[in-house]
């Protein structure tokens, strides 16, 4: 099978704008799409899809993935038999098997491929990229794969790429409240911030939320590398999933409500570090 | 004031014995007693104590640094005035405080100096210190901080670095709660436990934890690195602490009865990636 050239991308969000320029960068040929009409370059996804050997799909959740593909003017019917529709957004590792079952049988192929990194790792290349589906279909996504970003794991059959991905995400949500409740006491306590955050960087407690979040929390500053609301909302699919496999998440259960009262509170937009709101 | 050359260590463990043994190594004459009789070089923190310019000490918890100081046959009695006495344990703020003011009262003088980094850490000389007291007091013992540590912070006043670790080390707590819950549904889902730490170690999950204790979780090895029943004391400790400055720790207090509930069914001095077993 030959190489890809003509990528559909369709959701050029926060993470999809970089993701998709990236690609033109490495010399695919991108016709994008996204919902805000003031800013796609085409008028419906059919569209962006027309001719495309690869479509990828780059939205908040599954409800937007099959507007995308099966909704009027979707997707799906405007790819050639044979193409590869990958959807990088993070959903339902249930929907993502449905919507593959569904891309089969109108014969086109299929991977989920969520991504950790936000923003700063969409625009520099470096995304994380867990891909779930089949060996034989990551082969043919590798070069565009390669040039959004730096770690490429095949984790397994469909679905397990969507389930790591919840439940890094997850344990990137607990992270956050656990430093938001240390922010919160060195405050009060009087703690040097920059002191703080020293020790923390050398600590037991390190973590990626804290090299990220640390310095946002004390500052207050919650402009959105990845949204409060899509944190949110995966710590549901996490808490959702993990119970269908007979587990109850304790933390996971307990931070949902406290993500879900900051953005009650006006910052579903803000970044998720805005969680220190409602600690 | 001329730099310290005898330094008396008491509290020859897991994390004393390898910051001694790199004492020497940076050349101070050092005499060791730890509560084990048959593994104490003296028979008393008094005896160690003698002609020392500097008492470090490296014990679980208040009560142990409190006998080693003044209990009988202690430590600070036959420390020449003058001489400064270092606490490296993890204790409450105000144990710290007042342990220092005792030693004031007696012509001495204190630092608190609680590390992060665990046994391969204290091994290394690469420790994380975080220094809580007087700055002057700091540089005299700035030679021996180097010996074990290589991030050397002068969090604040006395009660700081002892608030600065349990902090950290109450999120480390959580961190590898985080983990464990997701190592259940990954271990039930049949994701890859290889591929799953891979992805992780590149997503918003990552952390110390993550790549201290995951592979330890999915083999079900819990060689001692930190004791767990030692993390579960910081828990407390930092609980305490922060309701002192009027917060309630909601993680923090979740995840207490599970550390409890790991070292009451037999784990209390394996590692505290034990912590899965309870969850």
């Amino acid at each position: 099978m030959e190489s890809p050239r003509k990528v559909a991308f369709c959701g050029l969000g926060i993470m999809g704008a970089p993701m998709a320029e990236n690609l033109e960068r490495a010399g695919f040929e991108v016709s994008g799409w996204t919902r805000t009409a003031s800013r796609s370059p085409t008028s419906t996804p059919a569209d962006a899809a027309e001719g495309a050997d690869v479509l990828v799909t780059m939205v908040p959740d599954s409800p937007e993935v099959e507007s995308v593909l099966f909704g009027p003017d979707g997707a799906a019917a405007a790819l050639a038999p044979g193409a590869l529709v990958i959807d990088m957004s993070t959903i339902a590792p249930g929907a993502a098997r449905s919507i593959g079952e569904r891309l089969e049988g109108e014969g086109l192929a299929f991977l989920e491929a969520p991504v950790s990194g936000s923003r700063p790792k969409a625009e520099d290349g470096t995304l994380t990229i867990m891909v779930g589906g089949a060996a034989a279909d990551l082969e043919r996504a590798r070069p565009l794969f390669e040039a959004m970003g730096e770690r490429i794991v095949h984790v397994g059959p469909r679905g397990h790429g969507q389930l790591a991905k919840l439940l890094t995400n997850t344990m990137g949500a607990i992270h956050a409240v656990a430093l938001a409740e240390s922010v919160v006491v060195a405050r009060r306590a009087g703690l040097d911030p920059e002191a703080f955050l020293e020790v923390a960087a050398g600590s037991a407690g390190n973590s990626t939320v804290l090299g990220l979040k640390g310095r946002p929390m004390f500052d207050e500053r919650y402009e959105p590398l990845f949204k409060l609301e899509h944190m949110l909302k995966d710590v549901r699919h996490c808490i959702a999933e993990a119970r269908a496999q007979g587990v109850e998440l304790r933390l996971a259960t307990m931070v949902e409500p406290i993500y879900a009262a900051a953005a009650a509170a006006g910052h579903a937009e803000s970044d998720f570090a805005a969680v220190v709101t409602a600690v």
